[in-house]
Formats: structure tokens, sequence, C-alpha cells
């Protein structure tokens, strides 16, 4: 085989990995843990089906590819809860590592078309990776109410933290922010976010 | 929250469930076995990796919005194995049926869309779906060659029906393809393939 696809397919074999890395967020009807790859599948349809609400105009394929690799470093840096103060300390380091390894894969120009779009994505500055965010943001935002809440309370997540976390739905899309805003309020009400 | 948002939320919600459709496929490493919603992320990455291996120019963010919705009418018709003679009688009766309901909860102009994209996909006649067919099968294949072929052992999968198969990954791809036919022979050769 040559080299080119040989790299190719070792990448594609190597990110079969993000299956196991488990997320915080359970799946709709109180179900198990999700994976990266599910969450990361569920958001780039989202981000498709939602996209006249990117409050600025968007390139959708990328923002499609920005959503199913975002968390393609995870492999080796594992998945930080968003509430986790200590671990969000150390976040930028392991995934960097993480990125070196993974995308060095793959053959040069891939490799850096790829981690582009993943700098890209985490810079949070151009329209799609600010859209791509607010579908990272509401895709467990809508898993988590559907099961009433569990995963708020389950972690004891403060009003204070989630509305910080939601600034950034609010940059890529004022009208998923409406909704969050409202779920928000009645999961407030609820006493499922303290 | 407007009619139209909210259609386009329960549709969201609604293929998470596709996340509990298991295949036959097994992840790398012997692991467990891969759902549906896995299984479409990896293509969906896959096919941007190698799209320049299908035989005929494609539009890519096409193909892979065709692999990350190409199995959501499993959610009610479940996974037809590719060598289960039986139900593949009755897959595209089942799967009618459950692409009507599922893509129902759409707002009219994305249910056309996105059902006009799973027919294009099951019509197998555009440069897309014929690429994003080639996707689907050499991704499985990947997996189980990098599992020593345990999933043909299991199932006793003859030399005849896996080439029969895979006759759409030539339409798809000459290129992947070849090394298709290298792996298989090498899994004929273990005895892996009767």
């Amino acid at each position: 085989m040559d080299e080119r696809l040989k790299k190719q397919i070792d990448f594609i074999l190597e990110i079969d990995k993000e299956k196991n890395i488990l997320r915080q967020t359970h799946l709709s009807g109180q179900g198990r843990q999700e994976n990266d790859a599910e969450h990361a599948w569920h958001m780039a349809i989202m981000a498709y089906l939602l996209k006249e609400y990117s409050n600025e105009e968007v390139d959708i394929a990328k923002v499609m590819l920005m959503c199913l690799i975002h968390d393609i470093v995870e492999i080796d840096a594992g998945d930080t809860y968003a509430y986790d103060d200590k671990s969000l300390e150390t976040q930028k380091e392991r995934e960097d590592k993480a990125k070196e390894r993974i995308y060095s894969l793959l053959p040069e120009d891939q490799k850096e078309i790829l981690m582009g779009l993943f700098d890209e994505f985490e810079e949070n500055k151009s329209p799609e990776a600010k859209f791509a965010h607010a579908c990272d943001n509401f895709q467990p935002l809508l898993l988590n109410n559907s099961n009433g809440g569990k995963d708020w309370k389950l972690h004891k997540v403060t009003r204070e933290k989630v509305y910080n976390r939601q600034k950034k739905t609010k940059e890529g899309s004022k009208k998923l922010y409406e909704v969050t805003d409202r779920i928000l309020q009645k999961n407030i009400d609820l006493g499922n976010i303290l």
C-alpha cells in the first residue's frame, strides 16, 4: 500500500478509540453515558439542521467537519467535564500534546487542515467556530433536560457556572441561547440547578 | 418556542436513539459491538479523508451528510446484517416505514432534503452515493481486519458473499477496492473467510 493511504488508514483506525471516551452526559431516557463519537455525530447533524439560527453566515460543511473532529484530542487527553475546575486547568496542555501525536499520523497536508480546524474551534473567533460551540453546548443541554436535569443534579452544578458556560452559545446563536435560557430557568425553578 | 424550531428539536432528540442500535462489527481491539451513530461518525470523517480516491468527483459535504444520516431509519427498522439473507428480504419495507415516521418529525423542507438524501444513498447512482457506499463497506472492513477477522469467523461468512457485497466498493472507489481485495485475500488465506 502506498505511504499516503497507509497513513490515512492508520489515523482512521486510531480515532476508533474516541468511541471509548465517555462524557458526563447521559443518553436520552436516562440511559448510559454518551461517548465522544456519538456526541460529535449528534452535533454535526444538529449543526446542519439548525444552521439558520447561527448569528453569522457559516460554511456549514466546515462547521460539520469541525464538530466531527473537535474531540479527537480526548483520545489521549480524556474528557474534561465542563464544571471540573481542576481538570480545566491542565486541559490545554493535555490537549496540545494529544493534538500533535494524533494528527501527526496523517499525511502532512491533511494534518495541517485538521489541526487548523481544531485550533480554529478552540480559538472560537470565526463564525463557524462560534456556531460549533453553540452546538457543543446545546446538544448535552437537550439530552440533560430530557432526562430531568439528572446530570446537573449529580454534579451539583450552580446557576452561575452553567450561565457562564452558556455565554458561548449566545455568541454563536442568539436563538439557541433563548431556548437555552428558558430550559435553564425551568431547571433552576425545579431545583435541578442550584 | 416556535413550531419550526420545536420540530427540529423533536427530531434531534429522536435520533439520539440511533446510539442504541448495535451493529455486528466490533470496535478495534476486539471491544464491544459498534453502534450506528459511531459507525456514521467514523464513516463521515473517513469519507472526508479519503475523498481523493473516489472514482468520480464528489461534493464532499453532501457525502458526509449522507454518511451521517444513512442509518437513521434503523431506529425503527433495526440493523440488517449484511449477510443475513432473511432480514435482507424485509429490509426495504421496514426502512421505508421508518423513513416516513422519523423524517416527518422535521419541518417539511428539511424532511424533503434528508429523505431525498437517504433515497439517493439507497439508489446508489450518484457519485456521492457510490462513494458513501464504498465508505460504508470500508469502515467495518478495517475494523474487522484489525480484530483478526473475528466478525467474519463468527458469522461463517463465505468468500462469495463478501466479494458480492464489495462490488459496491469498486463502484465508488477502485483504489479502496484494491486495498479491500488485499485484505480479503489475506483473510481467506488465514481461514477467517470460508
